[in-house]
């Protein structure tokens, strides 16, 4: 061949071989296949599944008003918000079965264990009846499981238990042994829910997260998967893998097998 | 040429270009060029515009020793850290000029203003002399400046008049008409600061911000260039756009003229 048709060559070869690479890297799902069966899972099943979750800082109002019109429509389990939108969910969804979710100490974890404590119980008098606090990765990181622990406990007090608790691992930041230890923390101090992702931290909830969470935490506690799940397919494949509860931005787009651009 | 050369040269001129790309796609000041003068600031009048800054949540203990150690050698202005840290990082520097910097609401800006406060008490108490504050850019984005007036407020209270109190504004979330708008809430609250960006919002400081920052606010504010600031020269083209203070995770490398990872 000649030089031009050998630039092309390699340029296509490169920049695919790139693609993959993004794409691998951006893939959080990459063992769901397209033979996962769906469970007989329908999509009014689906939907008590899914916290309808808008978190994105330049959210506005009118969206956040579409957020509860849809969990309404669609019967969605919850709406999870950040704090500062608590009373306003709650309010717009008040008579309806649809539950107020709110992230503490969100998305980086890394508020100190009083002000995760605080802002819980503002969230709770605020409306809120599930709360998913971010863990201290840099605690954990660092060999600190004492903090971990009372980082937790402390927003656990803030809930007493009447409050749903989930705890956010950002997994895509942890090593297998770190998500092992914050599962058994997790679990120990008595929380509801083990979580996946914030969404924010670079990656999202995986088949292997899920199952490896399941393994650690048992049966009897709760699994939320959560970050980049976009489809049915991919949500039936969490909870295949040991899912009790996705969180998603992309709910409507799960339950009608419309298209979603993903994201908080 | 032969084949592999030629391959060679191929890979060479696609790695370029991507990496150019890229570069473009994370400058955040395009518009410092190599004649900017550096108005004779020497390193060591550098070091006292820096806010020494780790952020990341999965810093660990080693890291943030060696920020303050790096603090106290290039006499920074002060170790900017989560609220988590901030009790750490104060008993390493006591008996130290560096001063302890505790950012609040952090990144988002989306914790209630209560929890705010609560977290800037909490900070205070545990040794921050200055508070970075982010504001609710969805309550900005909704038109609800009331609400960003009085979560500001909240936090200025919780400052006293003893503490610093910085507001970030995210500047890369924000229209030009939103800028001047915080900048003049901020302004009209009576803090000390305005800052362009958390680092993590997805872009970072550029010229043109700073000198629209420093015009609207006057000239006896505070301005914070943070984000994106890797080196000398673009820290020196910050300040001379009118900032007086420089928020960086590189500012061994600003005072240096080493090479720096970059980012929080």
């Amino acid at each position: 061949m000649d030089h031009n048709e050998l630039v092309d060559k390699i340029t296509n070869e490169v920049m695919s071989r790139l693609k993959n690479n993004l794409d691998l890297k951006n893939s959080t799902t990459g063992n769901v296949n397209s033979e996962t069966p769906n469970l007989g899972i329908t999509t009014q099943q689906m939907a008590r599944y899914i916290d309808h979750t808008l978190l994105k800082p330049d959210a506005t109002d009118k969206q956040f008003d579409q957020l509860c019109d849809e969990a309404k429509k669609y019967n969605f389990y919850s709406v999870c918000v950040n704090s500062s939108w608590v009373s306003y969910v709650a309010k717009k969804l008040r008579g309806s079965d649809v539950k107020v979710c709110s992230v503490i100490g969100f998305p980086l974890g890394e508020s100190d264990s009083r002000s995760k404590a605080f802002e819980t119980r503002n969230a709770i008098d605020n409306g809120a009846n599930e709360i998913d606090m971010v863990i201290s990765v840099s605690a954990l990181k660092s060999g600190n499981l004492k903090y971990v622990e009372e980082d937790i406990r402390a927003v656990k007090r803030a809930c007493r238990s009447t409050t749903v608790l989930k705890v956010i691992l950002e997994t895509s930041l942890l090593e297998e042994n770190e998500k092992i230890l914050a599962c058994e923390i997790s679990k120990k101090v008595g929380v509801d829910f083990v979580k996946t992702s914030t969404g924010f931290g670079g990656g999202g909830a995986t088949v292997g997260d899920i199952e490896l969470m399941r393994r650690v935490v048992g049966p009897e506690m709760g699994v939320k998967a959560s970050g980049g799940i976009r489809d049915f397919k991919t949500a039936v494949a969490m909870i295949k893998a040991g899912a009790t509860r996705i969180g998603a931005g992309a709910g409507v787009a799960i339950v009608t097998g419309g298209k979603s651009e993903g994201g908080y």
